[in-house]
Parts: C-alpha cells; sequence; structure tokens
C-alpha cells in the first residue's frame, strides 16, 4: 500500500524545523509492507495545500498530513480541508471535552484560541487527540482517504501509532511482508565493492533488492526483501546474506544497522574489554560518540582531551623531548597519547588523535587534514596516519569515525568472531 | 524568487535518512530575499522523478534537485534528467579530469564506477564538484532553470554555497536588499521576552520585523530589514538594534548569530583567558563544542572524561570519602571536578558536569535528566543542578549547552563588557 505524506508549514520551508515526521512514518509502516511513495513540503498557503492535496490524491490511496493545525491565525489546514472535501465547520462538544482535559492535564487553562480547536469539518471523521489539542480529521472521498495530523513530532508519532495506522491497517487489508537486513561493511570505497558484488547483484532474485548506503569509513548494505509470504521473504534474505558474508564477510563488520559507537560498544562488551581516549585534533568527539550510546559506562571509563602540548606530557606522559623533535602531530606522538591513555585510566583498549583540523595549521609537509590515529588493545598498538577532505567540522567527524572503525577492525582481528547464519 | 527542490533517494523514503539539506538551501537563501516554495522528496525511479520535475518547473523558475547521483545502478537521476532536457550522454574528459583529482586527494585509485561519473547529458553546463565524484549539472529550457546536485550534505552545502547559488543570483538578478540582525539573548523564557518587548515589536517601522528563534538556554532574537534602498536597510536595522540593546542589553551576550561555543571563544579571546573541562554525563561534548571552533586552541588548553569514578578521584582529585557519601551527581563532586580541571590542566576557567543522561541510572531522588553543573572563573566557582527533559542524547545536547551558557554569564558579570554601538 503506498503513501502520500504532506507536510504542512512555514517553518519548514525556511529551514527552521526539519521534518522527521515522513522518516517516523515511513519507519512505522515499511515492516507492514506499506511505503511512502512521495513526500511534499508545503507553506501554511491554502492555494498550495489544495494543489498538493489533489497531486497526491491521484497518486496513491492513502494521504497523511502533518500540521498547519495550530491555534494560531497563520494555520490554514482545517478551513482548508473543509472546503475541499465540503460541508462547514461545526462546534464538536467531544473534541471539547478532550481539549478540556488535555489542557488541564498539562496543568493550563483554557482561552478562546484553544477552544477554537472544537470546531471541525462536518465532512470529517474525529480522532481524538490524546496528547494535544489539535484533534485529527479522517476524511474519505470515492475510496480513498486523507487523514490530517497535527506536526509536533511527540503528538504525530504517538497518534499515528496508536490510532492513525492501526485504522489504516483495519480499512485496507493488505497482507505483504517486506523485510529489510543490514550490513556494514569497511574497508572499501562504494565502487570497489560495487564490482565485487556485481555478479551478486545480478543473480539476485526478483524479490530482494541490494542498496548502497555510504557513510565516512563505512558502507551499509542494505538488502530488500518483499513477497505475498512473510516466512519466504525471511528465507530469500537470509540465503542472500550468507551469500554477502561468503563474498565479503571479513569486512563485515555487523549485521545490524548500527552506528561505530555502538558497534564498538557491543564488542567491548562481548569480550569484557575497557576502553578510554587520549584526543588531540577530534577534542572529545570521540569520548562524545562512545557515550552517545545507553550503557556506555559498561566499558567506557574516561579521556584525556590533550589540546595543549603540555597536557600531552604532563597528564599522558608523552616524552618532551620527542614531542619537540618530531611534532605533536606524528606518530611517535600518538603511540604515546594511546599508551597514555591506557596507563592513567587503567583501560584495555584506548585511542588516540593527534591532527590538523584546520582551517589554519596545515604546512607543506603536514596540510590541513592530515591525523594520526593510534589504537591500542592489550599490549598491540597500530597507527596510521589519514588525509581527510573538507572543512574543520568535516575533519573531526570523519577523524571521529575513523577512530573508532580502526579499534573495531583491530579488536575484530584480535578477537576473531562471526556468528552470522551459524546460530 | 521562488524555489522548488526535488530530494531523491530511496533511502529518504524508508526513514533512513532524513532530508537536511532543503533546510541548508533555505536558510543560505532567506537572507537574499529568496524563498522555498515546495519540497518533494521521490524515490529512484525514473517516473516518478519525472513527474515531481514537471510539476516543480510549472511552479517555479528555479528548481534544485539534490542527490540520486551515487556511481551504482540504483541511483537513475542522471539517465533520467538526460532523457528529460533531451540529448545523449557523453564522457566529458574535463570531468574525468576532476574526478582523478578529488580520488587521488582521498588517497584513493579511480575504478571503472567512478570513471563512469565522467558521463553526463549533452544538454547541461557541468559545475566540477570540488569536494566529491559526481558532477554538478545545471539544465535550462524556455527561461527556468534546473540545477542537479549531489545528495551527501556536505558536497550539497559546499557547492550550493560557493557555485551554484552565486551562479543563480547572477542568472536571476534580483535588486532587492535583505539584511539581518541577530541578537543572543540568555536570561529570559519567550514569553517574559516577548513582554518586556512588546511595545518596541508594535512601534517596529513597516520595513523591520522582529522573530524569535529559541534554542535551549538563550533565545535568538533576529531583527529584519527589507526595501529597495540597501543603505537605508543598514540605517534602519542600527537604529533599531540600539533601541533593543537600551531594552535588554545586560542579557544580550552577543550581537551576531554564534553558537555558544563560539560567544564562550570570543569571550575568553578577548580577555586572555583560558578553558578546560571535566566531564562525566556530557561524555566530551562540551570539550567537542568548544574546539569545533577554528582557533580554539588559544584557549582551550584540554579536558578529561571522568565517566568512571576512579578517574574522578585519581586523575581529577575529586575526595574519595566525599564521592563515597554524597554520590557522583552532587554538588560537592561537580565542585571538586572543575577545581581538579583548573589544577590538572593550568587554566583560568573550567566547566565540569555531573549528571544522568539515562535511559537507565536514574532514582526518585535524582531521576534521569538530573545534572550538576560548575564553572569556575579564577578563584570563583558557582554550581546548579538542573532538570533536563527529553532522551539520552537530548538531556547531553541539552547540558552541553546550558554548560556553555553557565560560563559565559560568569564571565560576562565578572569581566563586564559591552560594544555595541560605540565603535
Amino acid at each position: 500500500m503506498d503513501v502520500s505524506i504532506i507536510a504542512i508549514g512555514d517553518e519548514l520551508l525556511i529551514g527552521q524545523v526539519v521534518d522527521t515526521n515522513s522518516g517516523m512514518i515511513a519507519q512505522m509502516i515499511n515492516p507492514y509492507g506499506w511505503r511512502v511513495r512521495s513526500v511534499r513540503v508545503v507553506a501554511d498557503d491554502g492555494d498550495e495545500i489544495r494543489r498538493a492535496i489533489d497531486a497526491a490524491m491521484s497518486e496513491t490511496d492513502v494521504v497523511l498530513t502533518t500540521g498547519g493545525l495550530g491555534p494560531t491565525k497563520d494555520d490554514i489546514t482545517k478551513p482548508t480541508l473543509c472546503d475541499y472535501f465540503g460541508g462547514t465547520l461545526v462546534y464538536d462538544k467531544s473534541v471539547e471535552a478532550n481539549v478540556l482535559e488535555v489542557v488541564a492535564k498539562r496543568g493550563l487553562k483554557i482561552n478562546p484560541l484553544t477552544a477554537a480547536q472544537a470546531y471541525v469539518p462536518s465532512s470529517c471523521r474525529v480522532i481524538q487527540n490524546r496528547v494535544g489539542t489539535a484533534p485529527l480529521m479522517w476524511f474519505e472521498r470515492q475510496g480513498k482517504v486523507l487523514v490530517s495530523m497535527p506536526g509536533v513530532p511527540f503528538e504525530t508519532e504517538e497518534m499515528f501509532r496508536t490510532e492513525v495506522f492501526p485504522q489504516l491497517r483495519e480499512r485496507f487489508d493488505v497482507s505483504f511482508a517486506v523485510e529489510h537486513r543490514t550490513f556494514i561493511v569497511i574497508d572499501h570505497s562504494e565502487s570497489v565493492l560495487a564490482g565485487k558484488l556485481a555478479d551478486f547483484e545480478s543473480s539476485l532474485p526478483a524479490e530482494v533488492h541490494l542498496a548502497y548506503l555510504p557513510k565516512p569509513g563505512m558502507i551499509r548494505l542494505r538488502l530488500t526483501g518483499t513477497g505475498d509470504d512473510h516466512d519466504r521473504v525471511v528465507a530469500l534474505l537470509d540465503e542472500q546474506g550468507r551469500k554477502l558474508h561468503d563474498l565479503v564477510g571479513e569486512s563485515i563488520v555487523c549485521d545490524e544497522d548500527k552506528m561505530p559507537g555502538e558497534i564498538l560498544g557491543d564488542m567491548l562488551r562481548s569480550r569484557g574489554l575497557t576502553v578510554s581516549t587520549a584526543e588531540s585534533c577530534t577534542g572529545g568527539n570521540v569520548a562524545h560518540e562512545i557515550t552517545a550510546v545507553a550503557g556506555s559506562s559498561d566499558y567506557y571509563l574516561g579521556s584525556v582531551v590533550s589540546y595543549a602540548n603540555g597536557v600531552k606530557t604532563g597528564v599522558l606522559g608523552v616524552d618532551a623531548d620527542t614531542l619537540a623533535r618530531v611534532g605533536a602531530v606524528s606518530e611517535e606522538v600518538v603511540r604515546g597519547m594511546v599508551d597514555g591513555a591506557c596507563r592513567l585510566l587503567g583501560t584495555d583498549c584506548a585511542i588516540a588523535t593527534s591532527g590538523i583540523a584546520g582551517p589554519s595549521g596545515g604546512s607543506a609537509e603536514k596540510p590541513v587534514g592530515t591525523v594520526w590515529i593510534a589504537t591500542r588493545v592489550g599490549d598491540a598498538v597500530e597507527a596510521k596516519v589519514y588525509h581527510f577532505a573538507g572543512n574543520r567540522s568535516r575533519v573531526i567527524n570523519h577523524a571521529t569515525t575513523i577512530a573508532l572503525i580502526q579499534l573495531i577492525k583491530m579488536i575484530n582481528l584480535h578477537y576473531s568472531y562471526s556468528s552470522y547464519g551459524k546460530g
């Protein structure tokens, strides 16, 4: 079943707010074989909303609108829908009762603007909004359904999940299975990987589709299977997943769609290892990515960000003479930092970074983007130099991802481990 | 000048990636009086792309597409555009040379798939992509322009800012002045500030508009002036800016649209002060925000992320008995951490955080979201407890911003300083 989404609101078109509702809806309906066919973002403007509804209604049987329902003047979605589907705006006592309840829960009093939410088109069926004041409205025409939902992400998510989608599934009973498998591949550029997988891809059964989703330092490979028989779709994906492992298994670090910080966290926890970081150019961002993962205190102990050379020598114990001789952005210093982190913070593993994030500080020999990364697992240390392109923020982010991946690869090598298809 | 955007990619419609490019483009063109009229998100599907182009070209004179240009099979935007605008795909030596240069900079070798990027429709004018391998393509038809851009946000941003938008402004010469002045206000809720500024706002000249852009811990007030005469617009904004300073000047920490990390950096540099951080729940994110600013090595020396209690006592010198008695999330510990950071890292100022980011670890007395923040300037220390709502990532980000603002406010008090309109 295909769905069109219309996201309504001036704030979405001036870049003040990013439309995250459409992605949320897509993620929620995909496992049921439903698909977002298109998303239209339009202003709080009656004509533009009407045009978008026309196009969407001609495209799919289900149209979802989000936003444009606030109590202030500029929100004209409700009168526009009333005009489009016919009827008049009528005062609905059940909506009034619901608005009073929601407002009371928030410890607020009702005001004339909020009370106006109780006016709804006579042509719609109301779905009460349990978590906000704007009622949801269900319209039908010639077998097609349009549901108008609020735009506040928390309200959209709650009401779509608990009311709108269940009611839509009941209305359009479609039994069609869609499943995804995502594999995180390292050590390959997109085109090199595509070369290796050319035969695999062209011999895929018609029900299975392969997509490349590259990120800095890694490629997410996604197999999507579709069909009427859910068990068969799962079996097909399992089979193709095994073939993928036979082809590039040594470069697959995770069989789920996870961030490097999560992948590293899983590896450390399952092996009972601890980690710390010693960061110069990444300025704490590697620590931030590690601690962004819930439960990271199980394996992450701490970090030293040693921006100043005095901190590299005084706190991390990097040899001052070496530093003066070869400079902070060097193999020797980054090795000293990774050793210092393990010693000072008492961890099994560590990551150290030292580089030139720019925009200034570069030289002919060590241009902006030059980053040394050292990783340590037990007594083994690996140090590599990278050259990242782009502005300061991109160099920092890229170096952070690659630093995490370098440690992931090292642990992968030291503790060879693969469970795919062997369970 | 109105612009339509078409964001292309299956990944956008299954909710795996959120389209942030459209917001970036809107933010970049708005100050010049240009406006995004609509955004369409469509799949990697020739028919759907064609339909979206038809609708967009009938709507606005400028159409921008992002994405769908990767070197793999599923990206069919280029052949679709060639089919739409006519001509054939031809091998372009200048694109080949550019791809070779970009690939070489990344330390990689070219392969057949990357080389295929050099095929471009004969009906387009190429804009070389300095930061990626997919060339940008400029098409014209009946006075309307469509520019196809890559979808990787870093590439889109860099190429739109430096090439596409300047060329579009030259092509559609619109002489209409739009100027903005942004003021960062602290210590106010949006409604309290709106109350203080009610008279000011209602007495603004017709050419000047005031907008409230709230962020955690601060409100960005933006004055926008429009008109045919650029000098007059600037004079009007200067005059209204001075009035704003007379009304709430003591709460304005910056007269430019800057991030807290930049505001703090400017304050530290102009006063010759240095800073360090000691972080627990923010996990290095405060250091990351400080070091995200170019030139931060002038005033930032380093950090200790003390996730484990052993690091708080062993490295930062927090009293172990106190920690055992009152717990890590406490005024005593966060004061010990901020003192330890100044002592160990030898800085004038410091920020320390200790809290419960969640989702687990909370208690009735200290629920998830409880964060103690201490800031130190010279010998003065201030410690406050905050309660942040939301998930782990939101608690970390909110605590990071508030920690920076707490130090900004403290320096502002200790070194009173305002230069607005006095230069």
